[in-house]
């Protein structure tokens, strides 16, 4: 893919392979007024190859609206959300889940994971030291959780940390919550993307070093992420790419300036951009000025929608508590 | 000036009127190895339609290591910006200052003069209550400070609530703290823009209302600021530039092509730049994503010049306590 | 009152003087399951005296469960309060209210009035921007609001930035809300007063010096608060009463023990207790070590109830969006 | 020890033993203007059962004046608490070394140790990506950390994450950051105790479950700590005893009030206790009003100390850029 489109989304990285039919790549959609739901199964490594995203299956809910904080919404999301969720877990009503929110709190936009984490309903130690309360007949999952930050931070892998806990706790499925980059601002705040490929290197707001995932950690890993930047290249290239195809259509097939557009290759552009934005090359971001207000409200649909999905005897009213 | 590029600085104004003298401005610059000092007179109406900025005096400092977090750097920044604060400064020792940081603390960017309130050194009241050791004899000036947040949060505009406590508070001068939005995006906590025109109508990251000026409130207002983001359509916009000088330098004169990139107007760039940024259009800004501890770097570095200047009597050494 | 006891509520005055008929005060009272609402009115100079309190009106809701959480009991307790200022304030739909958050944000215990402001329905903005939309047909009425901060940061009197505010946008009223010291550690969390008298000099976790009145800033004033802490010279002080007490219980009339005890005056108490809690005299609080948490949720309940009565046409949920 | 003091420093421990000396326990004292070290030994059980805490080797920095933020003084701290931890540490220059910082960051007085953590020189990955820059030669050393949370918030045992952790990343040395509970508010922040022993169950603010020792995690362990609060319960007991205590010298040795004030034993103190403290018991904690601002410059003096003993290399100047 070309070096300045960047995107987490298998629903964006579709869009850019032109929206056709691809070999090995199955693709359902459920739309409703406020919520489109949309289910990609990439099968085999052509079809991984043409996505360029890992073998898996990736199910994508876009909600335009998500962003404007409408508490009837949010509840539906995280509903939905939930169903999803537990269509992807498999798993004994008694089997523990390792959350871990991904990503640096200091860091606006990166700090979702985190934010996620903070409000999720743990209960793997009170199932232990009150199983009389807390109990699966009462609808209750063992859930622990960890915001292990990011190498900057502790100067160790992520993926390391996660390991040495996944030893010691052996839980039967680790869900990992990342802030993402998208290629288009719409997306920010509005696309929840659940995938059962676990976190692959270089995605993620922060650009992960290495993946989390069944290989790395030993265990299937759940990756569920929401846009909250786009990176800045990616913005400078597409607003190149309109002005091009603006030109090329107004230009004579065959005349110099049509040539010129043709040769206008992907190094110029890549030079333009990188010369834009000197000197924080791969550092900057574009995001909506009240970024900090729209990650928190990311974190509580999602806080609600996994407190839903673990704990089936846990009503919403009763888990909107946990999400203030 | 084209309505996809905007600053707040006066000497990004000048570079975009292509660096040649203007009649009614005056400019002197002072280098060293790590600091650029530039004084820039707007001195009549003409010069102040060149440059698409109010009359005043406007003094920039521009540090590109400054967000290296240097130590040594940042306490030469300080007393630099001390310096330039003093000689806008012609007060007798007991005048009172009130300084206001402007901005919402709860959108990072635009939290720089909230930031910097924090952490000044505020005497007016232990002038009152303890005479003895807080006087003008030891150095010290009687200094106020508030944070009003924006209309957003509190409902009422911001020159109000600062023309009700000029009204109680009488100080001889307003000092205010903003963050700015910068072209480019080397600028974003690099340079410190000081200036005696106050706060104008449409700066700053929030896009103030209404300004904060001796008009409007009364008394004299110094400004100070630093950006803290670029705006995502100046970005687009100068890549979009950059494509277009190329082109033309290609292209022969006279050529159907020339002819073309003369006549892309002002508006068909803008509606390309609106398309990409839609639905945020005038929402979306450019910020290196480390920006939440940049700005905890820069509101301590103009507390520490703030602190220098107001309070003659105390040393650097017992300043830097109060800007954690 | 001893010098030894604190406490800002007047339901817990009244329990000082013994819980006996007081001329001048009169109370009633109204119990449920979850809630005790408690309405006290001192009459006149000679109930003020007896209660250590201004006349006036004073409302308390005792809920013992509020610090569990429990989101329908926070509706139920947000719904009661608002009946409670609704009977209170006796205004037009389009009276402008001024609410300020009053207390030190960066001090946990004294945080609460900021931590109200940031969740309530901010209007009067909208409705001069957007008539069409915001207007008391709809029930929404004009709320502004702030929250100053305390003397020791701004150098300026709270009061004198009240004045001054109220000057330029002439509320018909004002609603300050305040975190109280109580006697009692049940109370911490569990007890809402609203009262009609304002807030007077020290009261306040803060030790607030001067009052908050219709007399010191030309408008009434309601004021809202809850204890978040203890004074610990009044914890030590109530631990002292019950061992003399026990003592006085077991020694016999007339003994020089029991003569000892009668004569343990006031002044020797106070002593001991200054030797214990040296050398923080004063500044010294007894919290619970979640009142981190505990703030929050009490900052969420007050919005709620105060949202609900200045905006009659706003719902429960709508208004739950807010406070998050 | 009676129930109701509660201590996690040695060096009270020891004053509550009446100061005199015990066999198995060797205690030095080096004493300047501003600071007194003490250096405790505790050699054999005999010793440890005397103190109430495991043998090993406890020095104590006491620095009343350290919560005034003296920058000059604080340097001086973190200087001595940096010699005092070389001296307990006897490693190669290479051998890597994990900071953990313990307590719930939700709690402001539990949240020291992560607090410290986040002003660490991180340089562990730093030394494997860049090793021409960050090496022993250049006085660096490979450090790494990670605040764990708590019990409530992860579901996971603070020592299994630990042990998860060690397993993986193999450190030479685990130190151990951790909030404590003191006995005499003087120590607030004022009393910096480093011990080789590790933590023990039932210490610091959150009162530890388990242990984090060597024997629990399989690596040496160092724990430093610093009070910030005092039990409530230990207040309310203390106050007690000197009323009694004052009795006392007061009674007629064989009067019936002398022999009442003798039978007055440990658990009806502690009913008195538990009645005042309803019904938060075990749950209260007496502060300083003023306790978020003082955890903040405790965790810059520890984490200065820290840095330079880790690092060799990095003056102190350097050192402060972290602490900010």
């Amino acid at each position: 893919m070309n070096k300045n489109i960047r995107t987490d989304l298998a629903i964006e990285a579709r869009e850019l392979t032109g929206g056709k039919e691809l070999s090995g790549v199955r693709v359902d959609t459920e739309k409703s007024d406020e919520m489109t739901i949309s289910r990609v199964r990439i099968e085999n490594e052509a079809g991984a190859e043409a996505m360029g995203k890992p073998m898996g299956y990736y199910v994508t809910l876009e909600v335009p609206r998500l962003k404007e904080k409408d508490p009837k919404l949010t509840e539906e999301v995280s509903k939905n959300m939930a169903e999803e969720i537990k269509n992807m877990i498999d798993l004994p009503a008694d089997a523990t889940i390792l959350v871990i929110g991904l990503g640096n709190w200091n860091v606006t936009p990166d700090s979702l994971g985190p934010k996620v984490v903070s409000r999720l309903i743990i209960t793997r130690h009170l199932m232990e030291i009150m199983p009389d309360k807390f109990n699966t007949e009462n609808g209750i999952r063992p859930v622990c959780a960890l915001a292990p930050g990011v190498l900057g931070i502790t100067g160790i892998e992520t993926s390391e940390v996660i390991k040495g806990l996944v030893e010691k706790v052996k839980p039967q499925l680790v869900i990992a919550i990342d802030a993402l980059a998208a290629r288009s601002m719409e997306r920010i705040s509005t696309t929840i993307q659940i995938a059962d490929t676990g976190v692959y290197p270089g995605s993620g707001v922060g650009n992960r070093r290495m993946g989390i995932t069944e290989e790395t950690i030993g265990v299937k890993v759940i990756a569920i992420g929401v846009p909250t930047v786009v990176d800045a290249a990616t913005m400078a290239n597409d607003t190149l790419d309109m002005l091009i195809g603006q030109f090329t259509r107004q230009a004579k097939p065959g005349s110099d300036f049509y040539r010129l557009l043709q040769d206008l290759d992907k190094d110029e552009k890549y030079k333009l951009i990188q010369e834009v934005m000197s000197p924080f090359v791969g550092q900057l971001v574009v995001t909506p000025k009240e970024i900090d207000s729209l990650i928190d409200n990311t974190a509580r649909t999602l806080a609600g929608g996994l407190n839903l999905a673990l704990h089936p005897g846990i009503s919403y009213e009763e888990v909107s508590t946990f999400l203030q």
